[in-house]
């Protein structure tokens, strides 16, 4: 009966999520790494740029003999080339002269300023004259101003940006290290649970977490491996979950909510060698009857039948989780994942558990957000459609008032 | 000469972005819709669900029978039967009976309401004492209480998020009608730029803007064809483009930031039959040399060759388009892209010109956000690696004071 003893709060859940390892690190390709966990600490090998360079068309000169130029009053330079890019300057600027160069270009010699064309009238061939004063490295990227050689760049957990993608190209890392993606293996029960391309019949209904939970599992950056429909009969779902074990991390199955599927679901999961149940319901709702077992690194998770609270621990539990295992250190910040609104009514929730809301989001016309509550079932999909976010109310809180300031989650 | 005339605003722009048709509608399986953008309004063909439902396991009765009972004051009910998951109910509830169900389970005739199984003590095989009362209907979700024959579900333009793949199982749909997603042909240029795997010579960089436009363009949710390193020769670029308008919507090449080469990327642009430059040059910074081309429904990009206004102008116009072609009719709300935060320092602007400032964020003790602006040249990839998002500087402001509340529009 160690279940009295394995009901969890949120946190409790969350500090058992921590504690399972980062996955192992495989070699990615540089054009399939957008979006991997880096495993590596990346370091600039080399200066980047290796070169000073132009950043305008123009005139590479010696800031100095430019001083004192103006509209009226031009300096006349004498002009020893052209900069052929991708190539090394084969002419020297010394003082009085100039090489014509392009964006991009290799600074020549002796030059360590560049005029913008606009400032330059040809006068021949060989002369231009030169109508601005530039300071010294004016116009032009430093070797070493992007990337200094030893520079630590990117983190180990690192999740990859586009930008991230440019250093890396920048610094010729053709492949990298990153941790292997989080293989979720996602299985739904329910005798009444038939295919999305079966008729139901009287007293049946179609599969729905299947695929509200493999979609969620990919946004979080996992791969999620449908194993479809079971049987609510422990041997069925030992089998499932059985095969599952042998390619994924986690195994999540959703359905059978009812106490006695709940038993032997943890049956089952007690039954593999080594196994834990660590939880066994948790103080949320919707989301209670959520179990937990750790088998060595894997974890196995029975979430809720009803479609709402499976999503709301997937969300709560699961993306923490393959967030963990990914190895991301700086999972995408708060910020960016929340913002805050007013409660547009009363909310009532009981103490000792921590509620998830629903909300739907409204710009008012002072540019302030309104939360409406969604309220509704948990068993109710079109609840979650309608919802932008979810909004929670703290364990011992009992509710939430009209006119409240909340912090609204909002889906991914 | 017709370039005088094509500098254009951001709003401009933005405006001919919007002109451009959306793109045909695919049949695509239900498994492979998750992000994709419904081409069709999604009306529900019958009730979700299709019977009443318990939300508990418990007893079914008629709830007039329940009033009135209590901890001290049990009612008695003889117990008729219990119902099989997925199966019609074989028992009828009359008066004084009920029916032991389970969660999901479909109410039998006669029944209205549950009590949940732990206000029930069973007395013997035929006999059970339920100490509360339930009002009719509570515990169950009745015939069509989350979806109801007729209701329109999912408007075209929704990009399906997991709940959306949720409903569209409960309606049995299996596939769907979704835009073809836009494919964008990434093209660099530059005769100083080589490839991520070569060892530059002098006056060489490795190709950075593959990569950052290429991953940038699949979070906006299109297909990214990279087309590679193509010399800085009209012909080259010509038989380039004409290669990537074969199979893509839009083309984007990047780099030539030369004055000399963009106006060979305009006569290249221009030499397609039914092209019309619509972009030549835009009033912002940086990004100022973006070009656009439009030839039928296809659109030719030359974006500046410096890795962040590369970035910064797909993020401007790229992105907008790609949700344009895709038909997205609510794009991801503004209030989960943005944050509110306070400037740490003065940063100057020119009037006339919208500015976009790198900036990285930092959230104060007080819970209020702080942008730090990361100044640096536009050829800096280390600059957007540092940044979380920017800010902009409207067109006729000449800067944003230390202290100004902005908007920071966090990258993807």
């Amino acid at each position: 009966m160690d279940h009295f003893f394995t009901v969890k709060t949120v946190d409790e859940v969350l500090g058992l999520v921590a504690d399972f390892p980062v996955l192992p690190a495989e070699t990615v390709s540089l054009a399939r790494a957008s979006g991997r966990v880096l495993a590596e600490d990346v370091l600039a090998g080399e200066d980047v740029p290796q070169f000073d360079r132009s950043t305008m068309d123009g005139y590479a000169v010696r800031a100095r003999d430019t001083f004192g130029a103006n509209e009226s009053l031009p300096a006349l330079f004498t002009v020893v080339g052209e900069i052929v890019m991708g190539r090394e300057p084969s002419c020297e600027v010394g003082p009085g002269r100039t090489a014509l160069i392009w964006t991009g270009g290799m600074m020549p010699p002796g030059a360590n300023a560049v005029v913008p064309v606009e400032y330059a009238r040809r006068v021949d061939e060989s002369t231009v004259e030169l109508a601005r004063p530039v300071a010294p490295y004016e116009y032009v990227i430093r070797r070493g101003e992007d990337v200094r050689r030893g520079d630590m760049l990117l983190p180990k957990g690192r999740r990859l940006r586009p930008q991230d993608m440019g250093l890396l190209a920048a610094l010729g890392r053709e492949s990298l290290l990153a941790t292997r993606r989080p293989r979720v293996a996602v299985i739904s029960t329910g005798n009444e649970v038939v295919p999305v391309g079966s008729e139901p019949g009287p007293g049946q209904v179609r599969d729905v977490n299947t695929y509200t939970l493999g979609a969620l599992v990919e946004l979080f950056g996992a791969e999620s491996v449908s194993l479809g429909l079971v049987r609510d009969e422990p041997d069925d779902i030992h089998s499932a979950v059985s095969q599952a074990m042998q390619t994924a991390d986690v195994v999540a199955i959703s359905g059978g909510s009812s106490v006695g599927v709940r038993d032997y679901t943890v049956e089952v999961f007690r039954g593999f060698e080594g196994s834990k149940i660590l939880v066994h319901g948790v103080s949320v709702s919707p989301g209670k009857p959520t179990i937990m077992a750790r088998v060595g690194d894997k974890s196995l998770w029975g979430l809720p039948g009803h479609t709402v609270s499976a999503m709301i621990t997937a969300d709560l539990f699961l993306r923490p989780l393959l967030l963990r295992l990914s190895g991301e250190s700086e999972s995408r910040p708060v910020w960016g994942r929340t913002v805050r609104a007013v409660m547009s009514r009363n909310v009532p929730s009981v103490h000792g558990r921590q509620d998830y809301i629903r909300v739907r989001i409204e710009a008012g016309p002072d540019s302030g957000l309104t939360a409406h509550p969604v309220l509704g079932k948990s068993g109710l999909i079109s609840t979650m459609v309608r919802a932008d976010g979810l909004v929670c109310i703290p364990l011992n809180d009992e509710g939430m008032p009209k006119g409240a300031e909340v912090e609204v989650r909002l889906f991914d």
